[in-house]
């Protein structure tokens, strides 16, 4: 196997890994709270719980979802090129940056949208009057942030496997 | 200019205005409402002004940052297209190829951050006690909704640029 086949065979198993731990991170994401609640200065106050879990918001499960189908893509990539015997078929190098592109996307478009809600939990906004909800629920507001970072790593994965693609097609004898 | 060289142009000018009109969408909303608040049945309802303008929500701010920031690639890239003389210029195909890669990327975070802001504004979420604020400020929502649109129609045209300029690396003579 050429220097140009190992790098993207490595990269393929790093791209899985980053994607597929990023949808576990975020997928056992949950946090169970009681809250104080106080009604009335002349009683003691209330004990809720509260629960926070990854599915109860959209954007957390379309980044999950993104992950989950990137990292089998991942895989599955990583098979083929393991398998494949003619490493200059046009067809099957086209159609690998291709779902290598959509994959870039999908990963960005869902860590952007996994981002926008963490940092709107962070921060919260006074102008929608959205409170910020990461100080009660800080570990998972973590654990957002630490999937949101290893599946943007992911994307940068896919990026540099399309740039690795280009430059063995500039170098190819006919 | 061969019949790829035209698409190409056709492309980078298509990818230059959604991605630039998508900047000028959200640039522009702003919406003001008066709001009746009732504070006692005994009173009149008060009448507050409410302002929603997209500078007010990060999530807003990036998805504009990313599309003017594409926009302006766009732009460079269709006039070092029509510009270049040596078309088989490996490094600035190469550059290209890199830079189209990183809108991609760019496009689709912007579009997932507006989306996932402009969802929990017509959804709101009971889990974390953000209300829906798009039956408020209806016609800003829909130029979210419009400016994500086209941003993502960017992307699209972006990848199409890839996969182009991957075609013709397979079809260049040596």
């Amino acid at each position: 196997m050429s220097s140009g086949g190992k790098l993207e065979v490595i990269l393929r198993v790093l791209g899985f890994l980053l994607s597929f731990l990023a949808a576990i991170v975020i997928g056992v994401g949950k946090e169970t709270k009681v809250v104080p609640i106080t009604i009335s200065s002349q009683l003691p106050p209330f004990h809720i719980v509260v629960v926070a879990k990854w599915h109860y918001l959209s954007a957390f499960v379309y980044h999950f979802a993104t992950n989950v189908i990137t990292s089998s893509y991942g895989l599955l990539s990583l098979m083929l090129t393991l398998s494949s015997k003619n490493r200059h078929n046009n067809m099957l190098t086209l159609l690998i940056i291709v779902l290598d592109t959509v994959t870039v996307a999908l990963l960005s478009s869902g860590t952007g949208a996994a981002m926008a809600i963490g940092v709107m939990g962070y921060q919260g906004n006074s102008h929608v009057r959205w409170n910020k909800v990461c100080d009660t629920f800080g570990r998972f507001c973590k654990q957002v942030a630490a999937s949101a970072v290893l599946s943007l790593a992911g994307a940068i994965v896919f990026m540099l496997l399309i740039i690795l693609a280009v430059v063995g097609l500039q170098k190819r004898p006919k």
